[in-house]
Protein backbone atom coordinates (compact mmCIF):
# COMPACT_ATOMS: atom_id res chain seq x y z
CA UNK A 1 0.00 0.00 0.00
CA UNK A 2 1.33 3.65 -1.19
CA UNK A 3 0.75 4.49 2.92
CA UNK A 4 3.84 2.81 3.55
CA UNK A 5 5.98 5.03 1.31
CA UNK A 6 7.44 7.57 4.00
CA UNK A 7 8.11 11.23 2.86
CA UNK A 8 10.70 12.35 5.31
CA UNK A 9 10.59 15.84 3.23
CA UNK A 10 9.40 18.86 5.52
CA UNK A 11 7.56 21.73 3.38
CA UNK A 12 8.77 24.89 4.13
CA UNK A 13 7.65 27.19 6.51
CA UNK A 14 5.01 29.64 4.69
CA UNK A 15 5.63 32.79 3.53
CA UNK A 16 3.94 36.13 3.89
CA UNK A 17 2.62 38.51 1.40
CA UNK A 18 4.81 38.51 -1.59
CA UNK A 19 6.83 35.42 -0.84
CA UNK A 20 3.76 33.54 -0.50
CA UNK A 21 1.95 34.27 -3.19
CA UNK A 22 4.16 35.82 -6.22
CA UNK A 23 7.19 33.29 -5.51
CA UNK A 24 7.95 29.72 -6.79
CA UNK A 25 8.49 28.42 -3.40
CA UNK A 26 5.60 25.59 -2.09
CA UNK A 27 5.22 26.70 1.38
CA UNK A 28 1.62 25.11 2.41
CA UNK A 29 -0.35 26.96 4.70
CA UNK A 30 -1.36 23.69 7.02
CA UNK A 31 -4.00 24.65 9.35
CA UNK A 32 -4.42 23.90 12.75
CA UNK A 33 -5.11 20.14 12.23
CA UNK A 34 -2.35 20.28 9.83
CA UNK A 35 -4.70 19.92 6.87
CA UNK A 36 -5.02 21.75 3.37
CA UNK A 37 -8.35 21.32 1.37
CA UNK A 38 -8.21 20.02 -1.64
CA UNK A 39 -10.73 20.15 -4.82
CA UNK A 40 -10.91 17.23 -7.25
CA UNK A 41 -12.06 18.05 -10.46
CA UNK A 42 -12.58 15.74 -13.56
CA UNK A 43 -9.47 16.23 -15.96
CA UNK A 44 -11.92 16.42 -19.06
CA UNK A 45 -15.03 17.97 -18.40
CA UNK A 46 -13.73 19.98 -15.68
CA UNK A 47 -16.52 19.04 -13.00
CA UNK A 48 -16.15 19.42 -9.49
CA UNK A 49 -16.40 15.66 -8.16
CA UNK A 50 -15.49 16.17 -4.14
CA UNK A 51 -13.48 18.10 -1.64
CA UNK A 52 -11.40 16.37 1.22
CA UNK A 53 -8.11 17.38 3.18
CA UNK A 54 -4.61 16.52 2.84
CA UNK A 55 -2.26 16.34 5.55
CA UNK A 56 1.39 17.02 4.50
CA UNK A 57 2.19 13.56 4.03
CA UNK A 58 -0.87 12.93 1.91
CA UNK A 59 0.07 16.19 0.23
CA UNK A 60 3.68 14.91 -0.37
CA UNK A 61 2.40 11.26 -1.73
CA UNK A 62 0.11 12.82 -4.18
CA UNK A 63 2.85 14.81 -5.52
CA UNK A 64 5.50 12.17 -5.60
CA UNK A 65 3.19 9.07 -7.31
CA UNK A 66 0.64 11.67 -9.17
CA UNK A 67 -2.25 9.18 -7.37
CA UNK A 68 -4.93 11.20 -5.29
CA UNK A 69 -4.08 10.70 -1.33
CA UNK A 70 -6.16 12.33 1.33
CA UNK A 71 -6.39 12.22 4.97
CA UNK A 72 -9.81 11.07 6.32
CA UNK A 73 -10.60 13.32 9.39
CA UNK A 74 -13.35 11.18 10.75
CA UNK A 75 -10.91 8.11 10.46
CA UNK A 76 -8.03 9.83 11.69
CA UNK A 77 -5.90 8.61 9.44
CA UNK A 78 -4.29 8.65 5.66
CA UNK A 79 -6.58 7.57 2.91
CA UNK A 80 -4.91 6.68 -0.76
CA UNK A 81 -8.24 6.99 -3.09
CA UNK A 82 -9.77 4.07 -3.98
CA UNK A 83 -7.92 1.68 -1.93
CA UNK A 84 -10.88 0.22 -0.84
CA UNK A 85 -13.58 1.13 -3.64
CA UNK A 86 -11.52 1.35 -6.85
CA UNK A 87 -12.56 4.43 -7.48
CA UNK A 88 -8.69 5.77 -7.66
CA UNK A 89 -7.74 9.28 -8.92
CA UNK A 90 -5.08 9.87 -11.63
CA UNK A 91 -3.46 13.48 -10.97
CA UNK A 92 -3.12 15.28 -14.17
CA UNK A 93 -2.27 18.34 -12.79
CA UNK A 94 -2.28 19.94 -9.13
CA UNK A 95 -2.51 23.32 -8.58
CA UNK A 96 -1.99 26.04 -5.15
CA UNK A 97 -4.24 29.17 -4.44
CA UNK A 98 -2.54 32.26 -3.65
CA UNK A 99 -2.24 31.99 0.24
CA UNK A 100 -1.31 27.84 -0.37
CA UNK A 101 -3.74 26.93 1.85
CA UNK A 102 -6.07 25.05 -0.95
CA UNK A 103 -5.12 22.74 -3.91
CA UNK A 104 -7.14 22.07 -6.83
CA UNK A 105 -6.24 18.40 -8.92
CA UNK A 106 -7.51 17.44 -11.93
CA UNK A 107 -8.06 13.86 -12.32
CA UNK A 108 -8.79 11.02 -13.77
CA UNK A 109 -11.09 8.82 -12.27
CA UNK A 110 -10.84 4.81 -11.66
CA UNK A 111 -13.29 1.87 -11.71
CA UNK A 112 -17.01 2.88 -12.59
CA UNK A 113 -15.97 7.13 -12.52
CA UNK A 114 -17.87 7.60 -9.67
CA UNK A 115 -15.95 9.96 -7.08
CA UNK A 116 -18.50 10.03 -4.57
CA UNK A 117 -19.09 7.41 -1.84
CA UNK A 118 -22.48 7.29 -2.44
CA UNK A 119 -22.08 6.25 -5.90
CA UNK A 120 -22.62 9.40 -7.66
CA UNK A 121 -20.07 10.68 -10.20
CA UNK A 122 -19.69 14.15 -7.98
CA UNK A 123 -20.26 14.81 -4.67
CA UNK A 124 -22.33 17.79 -5.51
CA UNK A 125 -25.39 15.75 -6.86
CA UNK A 126 -28.04 18.34 -5.28
CA UNK A 127 -28.54 22.28 -6.07
CA UNK A 128 -30.05 24.78 -3.69
CA UNK A 129 -32.72 27.23 -5.16
CA UNK A 130 -31.83 30.59 -5.18
CA UNK A 131 -33.98 34.08 -5.29
CA UNK A 132 -35.56 33.79 -1.95
CA UNK A 133 -34.53 33.71 1.71
CA UNK A 134 -34.02 30.52 3.16
CA UNK A 135 -37.31 29.02 4.67
CA UNK A 136 -38.88 25.56 5.22
CA UNK A 137 -40.32 25.27 2.08
CA UNK A 138 -36.52 25.14 1.26
CA UNK A 139 -35.96 22.21 -1.14
CA UNK A 140 -33.09 20.40 -2.71
CA UNK A 141 -33.19 19.47 -6.13
CA UNK A 142 -31.50 16.09 -7.63
CA UNK A 143 -29.47 17.31 -10.54
CA UNK A 144 -29.72 13.63 -12.19
CA UNK A 145 -26.56 11.99 -11.31
CA UNK A 146 -27.30 8.69 -10.29
CA UNK A 147 -25.07 6.32 -8.21
CA UNK A 148 -23.25 3.68 -10.26
CA UNK A 149 -22.32 1.14 -7.82
CA UNK A 150 -24.17 0.09 -4.64
CA UNK A 151 -21.85 1.96 -1.43
CA UNK A 152 -23.01 -0.90 1.04
CA UNK A 153 -21.75 -4.10 -1.38
CA UNK A 154 -18.65 -1.66 -1.28
CA UNK A 155 -17.84 -0.71 2.19
CA UNK A 156 -20.21 -2.73 4.44
CA UNK A 157 -23.24 -1.80 5.67
CA UNK A 158 -21.19 0.37 8.30
CA UNK A 159 -19.29 1.96 5.44
CA UNK A 160 -17.21 4.58 5.89
CA UNK A 161 -17.23 6.83 2.20
CA UNK A 162 -15.16 9.28 1.61
CA UNK A 163 -14.45 11.15 4.81
CA UNK A 164 -16.40 9.38 7.13
CA UNK B 1 -24.70 46.98 2.02
CA UNK B 2 -26.06 43.88 2.03
CA UNK B 3 -24.57 42.87 5.40
CA UNK B 4 -27.90 45.05 6.84
CA UNK B 5 -30.10 42.56 5.56
CA UNK B 6 -31.00 40.30 7.91
CA UNK B 7 -31.97 37.32 7.81
CA UNK B 8 -33.23 35.37 11.02
CA UNK B 9 -33.53 32.05 9.65
CA UNK B 10 -31.72 29.12 11.39
CA UNK B 11 -30.91 26.05 9.40
CA UNK B 12 -32.16 22.73 10.38
CA UNK B 13 -29.42 20.77 12.51
CA UNK B 14 -27.42 18.33 10.18
CA UNK B 15 -29.28 14.71 9.81
CA UNK B 16 -26.83 11.35 9.44
CA UNK B 17 -26.52 9.32 6.89
CA UNK B 18 -29.08 8.92 4.47
CA UNK B 19 -31.22 11.93 6.32
CA UNK B 20 -28.11 13.92 5.41
CA UNK B 21 -27.39 12.58 1.96
CA UNK B 22 -30.40 11.46 0.54
CA UNK B 23 -32.43 13.59 1.16
CA UNK B 24 -33.96 17.33 0.20
CA UNK B 25 -33.85 18.91 3.16
CA UNK B 26 -30.90 21.62 3.17
CA UNK B 27 -29.14 21.01 7.00
CA UNK B 28 -25.63 22.45 6.42
CA UNK B 29 -22.83 21.03 8.89
CA UNK B 30 -21.07 24.02 9.81
CA UNK B 31 -17.88 23.20 11.37
CA UNK B 32 -16.69 24.47 14.76
CA UNK B 33 -16.05 28.19 13.80
CA UNK B 34 -19.44 28.10 12.25
CA UNK B 35 -18.14 27.59 8.44
CA UNK B 36 -18.92 25.65 5.57
CA UNK B 37 -16.42 25.86 2.36
CA UNK B 38 -17.34 27.52 -0.96
CA UNK B 39 -15.78 26.15 -4.16
CA UNK B 40 -16.46 29.53 -6.94
CA UNK B 41 -16.55 27.91 -10.51
CA UNK B 42 -16.78 30.17 -13.73
CA UNK B 43 -20.29 29.59 -14.56
CA UNK B 44 -19.25 29.83 -18.47
CA UNK B 45 -15.63 27.49 -18.46
CA UNK B 46 -16.37 25.75 -15.14
CA UNK B 47 -12.69 27.08 -14.34
CA UNK B 48 -11.74 26.78 -10.51
CA UNK B 49 -11.70 30.39 -9.34
CA UNK B 50 -11.21 30.44 -5.51
CA UNK B 51 -11.72 28.99 -2.03
CA UNK B 52 -13.66 30.88 0.53
CA UNK B 53 -15.68 30.01 3.96
CA UNK B 54 -19.48 31.05 4.37
CA UNK B 55 -21.13 31.41 7.88
CA UNK B 56 -25.02 30.76 8.45
CA UNK B 57 -25.49 34.17 7.30
CA UNK B 58 -23.40 34.40 4.18
CA UNK B 59 -24.84 31.48 3.17
CA UNK B 60 -28.44 32.54 3.40
CA UNK B 61 -27.63 36.04 1.96
CA UNK B 62 -26.19 34.16 -1.05
CA UNK B 63 -29.39 31.93 -1.51
CA UNK B 64 -31.81 34.72 -0.79
CA UNK B 65 -29.97 37.61 -3.18
CA UNK B 66 -27.56 35.19 -5.84
CA UNK B 67 -24.79 37.48 -5.05
CA UNK B 68 -21.73 35.14 -3.47
CA UNK B 69 -21.48 36.42 0.60
CA UNK B 70 -18.84 35.05 2.46
CA UNK B 71 -17.07 34.91 5.81
CA UNK B 72 -13.69 36.83 6.17
CA UNK B 73 -11.83 34.12 8.96
CA UNK B 74 -9.01 37.02 9.13
CA UNK B 75 -11.91 40.14 9.49
CA UNK B 76 -14.34 37.91 11.44
CA UNK B 77 -16.54 39.41 9.25
CA UNK B 78 -19.48 39.34 6.41
CA UNK B 79 -17.72 39.77 2.97
CA UNK B 80 -20.23 40.39 0.26
CA UNK B 81 -17.67 39.55 -2.59
CA UNK B 82 -16.84 42.15 -4.88
CA UNK B 83 -17.67 45.34 -2.37
CA UNK B 84 -14.31 46.66 -2.13
CA UNK B 85 -12.96 45.72 -5.79
CA UNK B 86 -16.46 45.65 -8.21
CA UNK B 87 -15.67 41.84 -8.75
CA UNK B 88 -18.87 40.80 -7.63
CA UNK B 89 -20.01 37.03 -8.17
CA UNK B 90 -23.64 36.37 -9.52
CA UNK B 91 -24.63 33.20 -8.38
CA UNK B 92 -26.15 31.11 -11.75
CA UNK B 93 -25.97 27.49 -9.87
CA UNK B 94 -25.37 26.20 -6.47
CA UNK B 95 -24.65 23.23 -5.45
CA UNK B 96 -23.83 21.02 -1.83
CA UNK B 97 -22.17 18.04 -1.27
CA UNK B 98 -23.44 14.71 0.25
CA UNK B 99 -22.35 15.61 3.68
CA UNK B 100 -23.21 19.29 3.22
CA UNK B 101 -20.46 20.65 4.51
CA UNK B 102 -19.33 22.07 1.61
CA UNK B 103 -21.30 24.19 -1.82
CA UNK B 104 -19.91 25.16 -4.96
CA UNK B 105 -20.91 28.27 -6.71
CA UNK B 106 -21.10 28.70 -10.41
CA UNK B 107 -20.80 32.49 -11.20
CA UNK B 108 -20.64 35.17 -13.24
CA UNK B 109 -17.86 37.43 -12.21
CA UNK B 110 -18.14 41.34 -12.15
CA UNK B 111 -15.08 44.08 -13.14
CA UNK B 112 -12.32 43.13 -14.77
CA UNK B 113 -13.45 39.00 -13.90
CA UNK B 114 -10.68 38.37 -11.40
CA UNK B 115 -11.66 36.54 -8.62
CA UNK B 116 -8.52 36.56 -7.18
CA UNK B 117 -7.11 39.73 -4.65
CA UNK B 118 -4.01 39.57 -6.38
CA UNK B 119 -5.69 40.65 -9.87
CA UNK B 120 -5.60 37.23 -11.16
CA UNK B 121 -8.79 35.51 -12.76
CA UNK B 122 -8.20 32.64 -10.76
CA UNK B 123 -6.63 32.25 -7.32
CA UNK B 124 -5.05 29.05 -8.59
CA UNK B 125 -2.44 30.25 -10.83
CA UNK B 126 0.62 28.21 -9.98
CA UNK B 127 1.17 24.45 -10.65
CA UNK B 128 2.51 22.20 -8.63
CA UNK B 129 4.89 19.31 -10.41
CA UNK B 130 4.17 15.82 -10.08
CA UNK B 131 6.18 12.60 -10.40
CA UNK B 132 9.37 13.54 -7.79
CA UNK B 133 9.28 13.33 -4.08
CA UNK B 134 8.95 16.77 -3.00
CA UNK B 135 12.50 18.32 -2.14
CA UNK B 136 14.19 21.82 -2.10
CA UNK B 137 14.21 21.89 -5.86
CA UNK B 138 10.67 21.68 -6.02
CA UNK B 139 9.62 24.67 -7.85
CA UNK B 140 5.97 26.15 -8.33
CA UNK B 141 5.25 27.33 -12.07
CA UNK B 142 3.18 29.99 -13.20
CA UNK B 143 0.08 29.06 -15.44
CA UNK B 144 -0.07 32.58 -17.35
CA UNK B 145 -3.19 33.78 -15.57
CA UNK B 146 -1.93 37.33 -15.69
CA UNK B 147 -3.38 40.08 -12.78
CA UNK B 148 -5.96 42.18 -14.49
CA UNK B 149 -5.72 45.32 -11.87
CA UNK B 150 -3.58 46.57 -9.25
CA UNK B 151 -4.33 45.22 -6.19
CA UNK B 152 -2.76 47.92 -4.23
CA UNK B 153 -4.96 50.80 -5.92
CA UNK B 154 -7.86 49.03 -5.10
CA UNK B 155 -7.58 47.61 -1.50
CA UNK B 156 -4.74 49.94 -0.84
CA UNK B 157 -1.30 48.98 0.57
CA UNK B 158 -2.33 47.28 3.50
CA UNK B 159 -4.66 45.39 1.11
CA UNK B 160 -7.34 42.54 2.32
CA UNK B 161 -7.21 40.21 -0.02
CA UNK B 162 -9.88 37.62 -0.40
CA UNK B 163 -9.75 36.21 3.08
CA UNK B 164 -6.99 38.28 4.80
Amino acid sequence: MSSEISSPFAFPAPGKGAALEEDTLLSPRFDANGLITCVAVDAVTGEVLMLAHMNAQALALTIETGEAHYFSRSRGKLWKKGETSGHTQKVREMRIDCDQDAVVIKVEMGGTGAACHTGRRSCFYRTIPLGAAPSAELKLAFTGDAPRFDPAAVYGKDGHGHDH
